[in-house]
């Protein structure tokens, strides 16, 4: 293409440097762009408008250029850019070629690659973010659904791997929206710290043409310019932020994947996931394996290694490693749209999964997780100490399990010679008691306290949060619609200029 | 001591377990507990006036426990607990051991390891945000007023290691202040969400005695309990993300650090630090090595180490991974410590450290950075494109290195065969025009706009960023009044009911 | 310590420096060297040796300075060189105080912290592996006795989490060893690479003065002198393989421990711990936690966080990062006592667990895991295409689960009706060959395939892995005895000194 | 393409499973094989050789079938397997297309996802380090050679930064040489690890079918298959040791890019890239960015990062973590084509560079990196302890440079002034000797000691490892021959069999 303008780019041997760039370095590529490109090509119509609204460029050139942009829209920009030689500086090759030099060579007047690049790097986040927080929120919403069924559902709760107390499926399911409304919250305060514009900070000390700063930021959207050109390009805590954001978010979504793989093991057995989330095996006839579960916790350990080299890329003093990190943005893009995908894929099998909730509530009270509360039982019948009462009931479950007893076979008298044992005295319990003490679903049906897996207690909780969940939904809904509102801020703008 | 008593701890065989636990798992350790004792002890005590509040414990048993709590302080947590044994329970065995099991083992009642540990890992990592916090707020302020003595200081700015554009000190140093007041965000956030009570969860389900998680939580200074007890136990993305913060905070002080040891070369030399910040050799008498440097330095591999470790150690069912989890917080620990130390000594170095402004400015006109503006001058003297000017500068700049002329003996003359190889015409400048597009300094007082480096901007960019600082600063000395406060009407407490 | 002789340590001001450092940057300080002190005070001697026996001291010199030495671990050269100041210089100020700086200023002669902190940290290092690399071969040999005693112990075997095929316990026991034997051998390389001189390579360039670099290399058990003085102290690729050897090795044992945690779950319950590995709670009196195979399981992500820690460290230009190093290295000892100890734990569970054969065997072919031969038997006994036998068997496992059938419930008709609705035809079995086909049993016995699980071909494996086990433990005993009699010929050069 | 066969693939609906797979699962998809592929097509071919030889599918079978494999190649073997739906198992979707089921149905006979991935994985990491290893070697040559061309080019050496000893670019170029030798080690240690055969061992415990493992490792040019079968397929910490190798060699890497990105700066200026290796601004019209050496920096914290994932990938029991694993393999892909491109390009640079030698040597004796041997001379000319020698030269410096003067203009007067005020006598130095000692060339010449900076030291190094190289590039040449040979021999069976 640049035979037809005589232009060859910013990097033309002669200029200054007298060789051409190895093919293979070639960091001005497209694919290094990857997600990014539509948004080069917003701050690409932005700065024109604003370069016409500030005169650095006449209303003639602003017409020829911002039609030209338009054209390019037309054919499509991955197309038109590729043709123009690709690259985050395709627009002006691109316009040179179509235009002239002249012409093409003013699109970049008080711009760099660095700011082309900060103001990419940060729409195309909000771009993912406006996929991934919505998503979190629809997963939310699952659980609290869930939850909402499953007010009764008994099921065991482990520590250690082992059977620890009984608790319900609603709680576990209020469980996991509790973790995922702080990831809300964290994506919710980088969102607020990304939303804010580079755009005329050019390399690090903006440009001594008139540039009005505001006005760009406006017309992408963003809240207000950054107050430091400087920091705009050169500090990358926010790149850190977004990576370590997503892999906390992403061990959230591995540790409910993680439960839900282990309960469709054919131990466990609590849910039966459906057929479309998974796969079978080539040499195995009977394979009925969770893939998408898979997937899921693959994003663990994804996003940890993309933390590690997103935060390793980048030291060094200030402006020294630059190549660096333009290599890492791929894989901040491929874990933003990974998180969307998970996200809906747990969304569905929450929603859709067979809740095995007999075999729960079975297991909830076979393993002896419900003896806590024999033990508070014999402190309120007998005023025992609660450690004594503790240590009888440690000795009770021994020797219940040394006779081959499980709990619904396990006895008061064995109660009372662990009791004598330990202290000298019986439990205090009456069978009635001992009974009510034995009963998981009883355990639960206790645990009214604040926060805790009785149903009421569960219910209760349950309305707050919808009610939280929906202001939440709504911010970001208005949220959405000042960006969208910006950019038609923006084609109108262009429209107003274009027809002159 | 378990000889006294006559109990051996909850652990005792004979209990549920039929050998003892062999000594070097010891989980129970004290040195497992690092700096989270005194707020292991805290506990202890804010649990114990709710029981007594709650009547789940009489009168004359609170009296009783709480005299003794204070007796521990009197001769030292950390020798009495060690006495009895060491670990997060060993209140627990002191009281056992003075009292007598029936008031000593009414302690634990309705407590588990499971709220121990996260009450304990929330307070000290609270405390640690108090020394943080302000010493991200004190490094802030020494920038401030770095940038306030040296808004002339011009200097050059890099990329890709080369020189890039001039700019001032006081433009870098906030730059560093923008990255920093973005970690005090973060970090404030965090403690936002930390700062809220696992009291009364116990292991997962709370208790079917009577708890109250709001008094306890008002009596630890938390602003409320965490909604739900599961969660409040079994979700560690909270842990996830202090690491996070802190790996974000050390990296920013890692290129802070960079930036001067870079500067501390003898072929940079910008500044020279003061000698009680620098070691020696043993072999290499003239050696004055940056040593607290090379110490901030390393934090930012330490964090983002433990940061992985974190992370990884979470990996799990829910529930699954305990002990794993409690191998990482002494890292936790380390790092909030190392921070604050390092915070300190990177706010002397900023305050004591000589600048070399003279060497600092000559190097910034030294190496072709002001070009920039050469090619904004061409583009204004003649009209022509922005892309044909900054060509036309880029075979300026090679036909002068390759005439062995540095930029003070650079010529108009080379500027215009420049433009008329490039462009067939000269470039459009007269003498004074160049002489001044040539200077280093007037480069940088071109640069008024929002964010940028001339003095004027920066001084007004400034004053607003002192404002937000004390506010901020206000706001977390507002938070540790009623911090300190909380721990006051605990003590109050505590004398009510000794006092009966 | 330092009045005594007036030497106040090369680091006194007056000499190069005007300040004293700030404490708290001590990185002369005891603590950073921890495990490597012994191997210090070695390089100590053996240096002074050489220093000796090339004349570079005199022979009074010599007596008087190993005398002193001597003395020094009389007293316990911990507390020795505490009360001289601590540090790797400890012996200068020791010697300097006990015997004037005349003597005690020659003992660096020729060396410097450089080649000290490389040689410490390779004898550290080589002491470890001299317990980690025989603890690895006592648990391949711990494995390799476990599969003799279980050839026949038929269990099954997973993939996705879900049944995958019937194996032994045996197969399993030796895919372990051989696992660990890869460990082995990297752990061995890194003993090679690693036990090599850097002593008299001083900071970088050896030294003027005529030292024998194969003298202190053979007085310290190395097997000869690294061959480039400036790759001896600045190149740290060595370090990495330690972490990274280490961390791969304790991934291996997490994976080991990962299996024995799951199958110690209520709901796999193939083995029961002794008690003395477990720890039970503080609130739930049932719980028996397997606490040792969680210690296990931490020693993964703490070795990864560790590698990441120390191959970020050294980011930067030769001899640019000098401390960030030395503050890593202590997580390098850590790892490699952990190691050892957690492989002595393992190797007592993997030898004193007890294997629910029974139940193992029953799960085998409880879960379909056996089918695959069905779809083999299908191809054996009609010639039927090996893809669509397998589809054959999908739908006879899916028609068999929608009607309730267990497998031991499943029927030929139920298959024939499968195969007719596939491939039109019936199976081809008959009774007999179904029956067969259907035993997990009978599936490991078909497998006499090399390297599979059938007992004649495990047993013919294990007979050829205890032999090459055995070599190579003879291996390393040999090499221990070559460093046990270095370090015996280094005495006895003293006591020649000595005895003048 | 399945309407033409009617097979719909494995994982047809209505064999186990009742729903089709979610499109976006695609676990079989070709882009996650990426360089893969091949290597799944040779594995193909050599199971149908196998299994014809061994007489498990006639004669007529395997030749019909080895003959629509040889028109996939003609086709082209991307092209074809995409057109039957892609991924591991296209060949049978191929074949089956093609052939019908009766014969496409039979190429997985005694085969599973499991070993055509493992085989696949070590067939690919094979061919990558085909390429790495060699290019090694010829980095390791360049530096070789450039050490011959400057064993006189003084230098500076530095630590913590600043100025240390001088040694000579030669000396610089042997460290990296051994650095570059011990990754050979590694990665050729890991290549005799790797290439053992996982054929057969199907998914965890071989087959029924008489299978012969042995011929199909030779057909493929494995040493010999790997001796347990569940190991085969579910160990991998291989797959680790690739990925920790990798960036261990990445990390050598980087450290010499480090090196090369310094030296380039404007403030050290020892070197000078070739413009082709570098890139410009859109800017700044002036810059020469080393963008190559920012390509190669590039690699160490990526390569970290990948690390990271697959070590975290493989967490969890036995053959839990399948899917995870998979998606982890590109990244192994991309690091090994990384590294070929990277090591080629700094053999490039460091053949092309041009040398600043005189800029060189004057910093080596600018910053008093020689007075190390002003100490020595200290010592020798008067007998003076080494220690106290240090402390004086240390004064000397220190009052040199509070005077002004630069180690050329430093005299001997002040160097005894110093030894007066520290030991109460002048040095003992006479003006020639303080001369001498002042010489960097001359502290560089007396280093003779083995493994020394001396050009007649490092002369007899670099023989030394010439020799070396060129052993350990010819026993690669020998194994590449062996597996070039294995392919052969494969063409050739299959030669045989179609021709019946």
């Amino acid at each position: 293409m640049s035979g037809t303008s005589g232009y060859d780019g910013f990097r033309a041997v002669g200029s200054r440097l007298s060789e051409a760039q190895l093919p293979h370095l070639g960091t001005h590529r497209t694919e290094l762009l990857g997600d990014s490109l539509p948004f080069i090509h917003a701050f690409d119509k932005a700065h024109l408008v604003m370069l016409a609204e500030q005169s650095l460029i006449t209303d003639a050139q602003a017409r020829a250029l911002l039609t030209a942009m338009r054209a390019m829209e037309e054919e499509g920009i991955v197309a038109a850019r590729d043709r123009a030689g690709g690259g985050m500086h395709s627009a002006e090759h691109y316009l040179a070629a179509e235009l002239g030099i002249d012409l093409g060579g003013r699109i970049s007047m008080g711009r760099s690659s660095g700011d082309l690049i900060e103001v990419a790097r940060r729409l195309t986040v909000r771009h993912h973010l406006g996929s991934v927080i919505p998503g979190v929120h629809a997963l939310r919403r699952t659980l609290l659904d869930l939850a909402g069924e499953h007010l009764d559902t008994v099921m065991p709760g482990y520590t250690h791997g082992q059977h620890a107390q009984p608790t319900t499926l609603a709680h576990w399911a209020l469980m996991f929206e509790r973790a995922l409304s702080r990831d809300s919250d964290r994506l919710v305060s980088l969102l607020d710290r990304l939303n804010l514009s580079p755009a005329g900070a050019a390399i690090m000390t903006g440009s001594d043409f008139a540039l009005d700063r505001h006005r760009t930021a406006e017309l992408l959207g963003f809240e207000r310019p950054l107050e430091n050109t400087f920091d705009a390009i050169m500090s990358h805590d926010l790149e850190m932020e977004i990576a370590a954001t997503y892999a906390i978010a992403a061990a959230t979504l591995t540790r409910l994947a993680d439960d839900l793989f282990l309960w469709a093991t054919a131990e466990f057995a609590f849910i039966e996931l459906p057929d479309r989330f998974c796969g079978t095996s080539s040499i195995m006839p009977q394979k009925k394996n969770p893939d998408a579960l898979e997937a899921v916790k693959s994003v663990g350990g994804q996003a940890l290694g993309h933390l590690v080299a997103i935060v390793t890329a980048e030291r060094g003093p200030t402006g020294f490693p630059i190549l660096e990190r333009r290599q890492t943005q791929d894989a901040l893009w491929a874990t933003g749209r990974s998180l969307t995908s998970k996200l809906g894929d747990l969304s569905a099998i929450v929603r859709d999964m067979r809740v095995e909730t007999a075999r729960m509530a079975r297991s909830a009270g076979a393993h002896w997780a419900q003896v806590t509360d024999v033990a508070s039982a014999i402190v309120a019948a007998s005023g025992m100490d609660w450690r004594s009462a503790h240590q009888v009931v440690g000795a009770f479950v021994r020797m219940s399990i040394d006779a081959g007893a499980a709990p619904d076979a396990a006895t008061l008298e064995t109660l009372d010679e662990a009791s004598r044992t330990i202290t000298g005295k019986p439990s205090g319990l009456d069978p009635a008691g001992f009974a009510e003490a034995m009963s998981a679903r009883a355990f639960v049906g206790r645990r009214t306290i604040y926060g805790g897996p009785a149903p009421s207690a569960v219910e209760r909780e349950r309305a707050q949060l919808l009610d939280r969940l929906s202001a939440a939904e709504d911010r970001e809904r208005e949220r959405a619609a000042r960006i969208e509102a910006a950019a038609a801020d923006l084609e109108a703008a262009i429209d107003t200029i274009i027809a002159g």
